[in-house]
This record gives C-alpha cells, sequence and structure tokens, in this order.
C-alpha cells in the first residue's frame, strides 16, 4: 500500500495544503475517492460543482480545491488550480499503468514470422499473424487477433477480444478497449446494373501514438489510401469511423459518434455523443459539436455547433427556444 | 416432443379452454407458431392488433384471446387476461433454458486459481482469469473472456466471445448475448495543457441478479466508485453505458440507448432505440423515453417524454404537428 | 505484379483510351490510386466531383473518365460510362478475393459431428459446433464461433471473431466484417406483474446470398419463426437489426441504422446513418431516408425520406429552412 503525508501530496499535484487544526501534519493518505464515498485515510475531489453539497459531509481526510472553493470547516484542503487535473495525477500515481510480463500463453497462437520484443505478454488464445510486428512493453489481450502484416508499437495495451485487420499500424502508447476493430473494410460498392459490387478496400488504418479505441469502436481501412487517426485522439465506445477518415491530433469524440467517408476533421476537436457527419466534408481545428448534431457540409474552424442539420450553437438555442413557441404563434396567427 | 391436450395447456397459462365443435377434447398441441405460420397441431395467439387479419386465416387448432377478442369461427379458443404472457409462459415450457454439462473444453483456459462450481460448462476457446469464481449452473460461451478477479453467480449464461473485465461482478441468473463487454474503462481524461491524459478507471460494473445485456451492448467500469445495473434491468443490443451510472431496477432499454457518465436512472423506466442521455443527470422512476429522445437534464418521475431536448410527449406531439404547419405560418405571416 | 498496357485496361472496363501524345501505346499500369496518390505507373479515376481539382495536378499515367469531363492536358484518358464502377471493376482484377488453403489450424476446435467442404480454411481458435455445415471455398476467421448447427454456403468470408449463433443459416458468398453477431436473441418479455420474463427466440437468421454484414452489426434471431436479410443486401458497421425483420433484396444500409422488430423492409432501399425505424411497420421497395430518419409509420415506395418523425425529403427541406426563420417569424409577430 502507498501511503503519503499531504505535504508530498501536495508536491505531487503543485498544491499548497491550506492548515486546517493541529493535525494536519500527521494525516496519512492511502488514496482518493469520491467526496460521499471517501474514508479518513483518503483525499477527495470538487471538480463539478453538481457535487458541492457532497463536500460538507465528506468524510475524506483533505479534499483538493480550485482556489475560488468555499474550503469545508471539517477537513484539510490543498488548493490547486486544477482539483481534476490534480485528481488525474493522484489517481495515477496511485494506479500505474500495467507493465506485461513476457509471458506468451501457451494457447496463443503466434505465426513464427511474427516479430515480438522480449517483454512482449501475449494473452490466452491470441492470435497473431504472419509478419507482424510488436514493440516491447506491449500487452495482447485475451482472445485478440492481430492480423497478417501489422504493425504494433510500444507500450500498447489491448483489451480482450480486440481485432486488428491485416496491415494495420498503431503507434506508440496505443490503448484498445475490448472488442475494437480496427480495420475492417470500408464500405464501398458500385452498381453493375444486377448487383452491388463490392470495392475491394486495400488502404490501412494508420492510429498514431497515444491514441485510445473504445470497446466495440469500428474504423474502417481505408479503400486505397489510408484512414488516420492522429496522435492522442480518445475515440469513447461504439464509435464508427469509415474508410479514408482524418481525425486531427488530440480530437475526442463521445460514444456512438459516426464519421462517414473521406471526412477530414481538425485538431483539438470535441464531438459529443450519437453525434453524424457526413461524407467527403471538412470540419476544420477546435470545432465542438453537441450531442446528436448531424453535420452536412464543412464547418469553420473554431465553432461550436448543434442540431440536425448543424447550425452555430447560439442559433440552435434560439430556434430550440422557438420551437418551443410554436403553440403561442400558432395560437396568435389564429386570433387576428 | 412434449405433448399436451388443451386442457393442459389452458391450466398452464390460467385460461379457460372455450369449446368450439366437438373436437375439442382430441386437440394435441406440440408447439406454438405465429398466427401466419402455426400448423393444425400448434396454438397461437393474438397480441398485437397488427396482425388481426391473420386470426381469420390460421391453420392453428387454437388460438390464445384475450376477454375482448372475437373468436374466430374455424378453430379452438383458449380465453386468457393477457395473451403475450400465456404465448410467454408456453414458450418458455417448450423450450426450458440450457443447463450446463460440467464439460471444460480442453481448448479452454482456466487460471488455477479460478473457482467453479462442479457443473460449471466451459465451451471452447474461452479464457477464465485468476481468481474469478464462478457459481453453479452457469455456461460461459466459446471465446468469452472472464478477467481476473471477476465474479459470476448461478444459472448464467454468456453467449459467444463476451467479455467480464477485471473484478466485475455478475449476480445470478445473469444473461449476456455475444460479444457483450463489461467492464471496458470509462472514458475520462484530465487535459493538462499539452495532451488528454487518462483517468485510470477503477470502479468496477455490478450486475445484479436476472439483468439482461444484449449483444454488442458495452458498459464502462466506474471511475472510482462502481457501474451499477440493478436486477431484473432488461438492455437490447449496441447499448452504451458510461461510468458510473446506475440503472434502477426492471428498467428495459431499446438498441443503441446511450446514456453519459454518473447519470442515475430510476426503477421501471422504459427507453426507445438510440435515445441519448446527457451525463450526471437524474432521471426518475418510471419514466418513459420515446426512441431517439436527446435527454439534457433532469426528469421527473412517472412523465413520458420525446424528442431533443426532450420535452414531455403531449407537447413534443403538439410541436411535431405545428412545426409541419410552418409552411402556412410562414404564407400567413406574408400575406398580411 | 500485374502488368497492363491501356488498352487491355480499356478493354477490361468497356471504355476507350483516348491518344494523348505519342507515348499511350508504351504506358503500362501496375495499379490503381486516388488522383492525389496516383504515380506515373498508375491509373487513377474521377468519380466525384469534390475532387476535380486533382485532376490538374495528378500524377497518374492515365484517368478514367467520364463523357462529360473535360480531359487533362498532361496525362492519358479512358473513357467510360460509369469511372466509379470502371474503377471497381480494375480494383477488383487487382486485388481478387481471398482463396481459402484449406488449413484447419490446430487450436481451431471443431466438432467432430461438423461437416466441412475439404478446401474450407478455419483459422486459429475459432471454434465450429456440432452439426455445422460449411461449403467449399468459404474462409472462418480466427477466433470466430460457429454454432451448433448452422449452415454456411460457399465462398464466404468470415473475419476474425465474428459469432454465427445456433441454427442460423449463411448462403453463398456471405461475407461478415470482424465481431459481426449473427443470431443473438431477440429482446422479447413478457410483464408477470413482478419481472420481465424472457420470450425463448427460438427462430434463426437467414442471410441470403451475397449479403455483406459490417463489423459489430448485430442480426437478432426471429421470436418465433426468423429473420431474413435477402439476397445482396449491404450493411454497413454497428447496424442493429432485430428479431423478425425482413430486409428486401439489394437494399443498403449506412452505419448505426437500428431497425425494430417485425419491421418489413422492401428491395433496393438506401438508409443513411443512424437512421432509426419503428417496429411492426413496412417499408416499401426503393424507399431512400436520410441519416438521421426517425421511421414510426409505413413508407410508400419509392419515396425519399428525411425529418424525426420522418417525412418526404422535399418537405423536410422547406421545413428544416423555415425552422432558420423562426426569429424572424417570432419578431414579424410580436412588431404587429
Amino acid at each position: 500500500m502507498k501511503v503519503f503525508s499531504l505535504f508530498e501530496i501536495a508536491e505531487m499535484v503543485n498544491g499548497s495544503v491550506e492548515r486546517f487544526g493541529e493535525d494536519v501534519a500527521n494525516i496519512r493518505i492511502t488514496g482518493i475517492n469520491t467526496l460521499s464515498a471517501a474514508g479518513d485515510a483518503e483525499i477527495s475531489f470538487l471538480a463539478n460543482k453538481h457535487y458541492r453539497h457532497d463536500l460538507l459531509n465528506t468524510e475524506a481526510a483533505a479534499v483538493l480545491l480550485a482556489p475560488d472553493n468555499d474550503a469545508p470547516d471539517h477537513c484539510a484542503v490543498i488548493r490547486v488550480a486544477d482539483p481534476y487535473l490534480a485528481f488525474t495525477l493522484l489517481q495515477r500515481f496511485f494506479y500505474p499503468p500495467s507493465v506485461p510480463n513476457g509471458q506468451r500463453q501457451v494457447s496463443a497462437v503466434i505465426d513464427p514470422s511474427a516479430l515480438l520484443a522480449d517483454d512482449v505478454e501475449v494473452a490466452a488464445n491470441a492470435v497473431i499473424g504472419a509478419n507482424a510486428h510488436i514493440g516491447s512493453g506491449t500487452i495482447i489481450g485475451a482472445g485478440c487477433v492481430i492480423g497478417a502484416g501489422v504493425k504494433i508499437g510500444e507500450r500498447c495495451l489491448l483489451h480482450a477480444n480486440a481485432v486488428v485487420c491485416t496491415d494495420c499500424v498503431l503507434g506508440n502508447d496505443v490503448l484498445l478497449q475490448a472488442g475494437a476493430v480496427i480495420g475492417s473494410d470500408g464500405f464501398g460498392y458500385a452498381w453493375d446494373g444486377a448487383q452491388h459490387l463490392k470495392i475491394p478496400q486495400v488502404g490501412r488504418v494508420i492510429l498514431e501514438d497515444d491514441v485510445e479505441i473504445g470497446a466495440n469502436t469500428c474504423i474502417d481501412r481505408g479503400a486505397i489510401s489510408d484512414t488516420v487517426i492522429e496522435r492522442g485522439v480518445k475515440l469513447d465506445n461504439q464509435i464508427q469511423i469509415a474508410h479514408n477518415v482524418r481525425v486531427g491530433a488530440y480530437s475526442v469524440m463521445a460514444s456512438q459518434v459516426g464519421v462517414s467517408g473521406s471526412t477530414q476533421i481538425g485538431k483539438g476537436c470535441q464531438f459529443g455523443g450519437q453525434a453524424g457527419l457526413a461524407g467527403h466534408i471538412n470540419v476544420g481545428d477546435g470545432v465542438k459539436l453537441a450531442a446528436k448534431s448531424g453535420v452536412m457540409s464543412d464547418l469553420a474552424a473554431g465553432g461550436t455547433y448543434a442540431g440536425a442539420p448543424a447550425m452555430p450553437h447560439r442559433l440552435w438555442l434560439k430556434i430550440s427556444a422557438l420551437t418551443l413557441k410554436l403553440p403561442e404563434i400558432w395560437k396568435t396567427l389564429r386570433s387576428r
């Protein structure tokens, strides 16, 4: 068990201890918890005002607070610029990432031509195809299937039953949640007058460094050239990224978003859940989409959009409010 | 083959045989079927008025009818209070749940520290991690991956390639459809000024007794405390439940619903397909959501809501009707 | 490496070479690529006017153009009626479908009672249940689970970790992407006054010839009778098809569509992404749905619909435009 004084913790999160009573120096912290669940050997934090009332009743030994939060009377306080970041840093300290054990389960099937760094861990019943390369520090979870020719970088973690199809490329520090599919065929056909002829999908999927892909999320391989997810992108569960999409660095998408083929998304975008984007459009850097947005055309950088078809968020708020006035509008018109 | 007289069947479903002709006593029933497909040794039922016309032409030997349904001239009738429930009871009688055979396929990989009841069946290529506990009567399907420390109760059925991640807990009589993922990481990051820092997700998923989870549905583990699905909840396919959500007992959700983090859902709710809920909100007991609803704030118990943003269903009906009058509104305004 | 003259290629796609300069006869083509990425031994094509500007700068040796496209000055041209179809035909020539190698990996678990044609390939850790039948030319990918009694036709390709549940039927030339689930239980319960009683789902899923099913798409088995996907249907990733749905021949659905139980869909339909359809409705042949449509009632054949609730597309365009005029409508009304 890791145990720290409040002063050690303050140093970890670049904060300062606010003295409370005389026992602060004796406080020992063994973990982090929510305000309502923390015990007296734990620290907690206030990062969302929804939970402000929990501060008064918390049994935590100490709390991480922003400069403008009122301090409670009954526990110690560490002031930090950003309590959510401070909580994150501590949690990462208490729960460091898994390190591979270098074991390859005998039930795993590893093609003799595959090249694995010495410490790579391959869990039970995983399958690794011909000429795959897997870098140092990587863990391949149980039941994963790694196709022929796949390249996986260092310190990656693939959870159970994830699939990486032929020739796809994962950078370093890539994380796949369970059931993710990287490199399924793009959805492309040509009608020949009698049937839909499948177009062979011969591009790859490239996941750059530090990308995380959610459970059962699917990323289609490119039709000819590649589908690219740039560094630091985080995709939640059950997202669909179609062939030849590019998602710019550090963009983040919530669950069940769908992006159609060849659409280009800028850097640092944030998409709410169940948003959908048409194909062959350009979304600028830093665009924010509300949940359930439906994007049918290019969006300028830096904007916040909502609705289907998507419109500037302020306009959407106005339109939504006026839509609720339709009964009044109708009545007024009829009465004149 | 199971064969029953009409009187035996009436007793099973707490109904009464309405005599028709003189041969009713000789009718032998070997199964249930739809009105249009039933043969003359089968019973059928009318539970949805969409299929009322099929009653006239059915070849079924008998039909289960509600008190207010007109009886057809050409087949026997069993009157029941609820034909759909009666059909269900019969169908469960003809098709009882699978019972495990106690076999552990040699290709399954079971950690020596796992504790399995004697009769547990483990199908081919399943993987069971260290210190997992699995109760009597449970069947683990082919290719399933059960993480370390997982607890699974009695009489559970996990279909092929389902995944239960580390330390998650399933009660008794839990059913996972194929490809379901229980305990993927919640989607949590803090921006440190340069990148999204992943927040370790150290809570669990708790599925209480008699929960069913659909194919490829994902339930994220809690960030700190647990994600909880209370007893008797039924989730359809491709649903996303984010970290720290609680779904109240006996609630039911149709396919492709998405629930964002920390949202609390009451008991006995019914959500239509593709509904989406924002995070950190409270939905009261017995709330009904129409398909495609978008819920952005708390909803009072017992209400029925529709639209995005969600509003009371009656208001939504009115607004939807008036939206279709916008051309008339516009024309009227322009003509004055 | 396959190498062809322009005249050979023109013959493959039923096109004609337009002479450009004197070196056309010497051009040798080794592959197809996009206008922007093609090298000087490759051919390209213009099928989407979005990419018209790329034609001027392409380094391709030749391009496939429609009769009404302006020819560029700097490369050869093959005129074809439909450049997209011509590209498809060439791509299929350069990348013919995989042929099974007849190997059954020792780690695959094949029930002794299963009947597999001699050349069937079964990849590592796949599982094939009792009495399954698999036809000639079929490839079962790594980690796939084929249930007892399943019938799979000829020349099918099942990508990694796909699941086909008990008794389901796949025709010839069926393609399943990774993680697809065929034959999960339909979502059916009856409330018995205290709990939701599960209704055994005893129908099958039938996929007719030449059907393609996307990654992590789920098709539920019928409650009593079957769920049927007719010949030539193409379903993208993460689609949900509920029990007892019928999808008519050659219909195509984009990602994340959801179809509720017992709905009947005609032939040659085209559904945009994230569309949702209620249960027990009829959609006529050739219906087109815009992305995110919400269909609540029957739709006549041949129509194009959009919105939720769905309406004729032209009306939706008008209503969408007038919705944006609500601020003006409101202001006008208030000023009078």
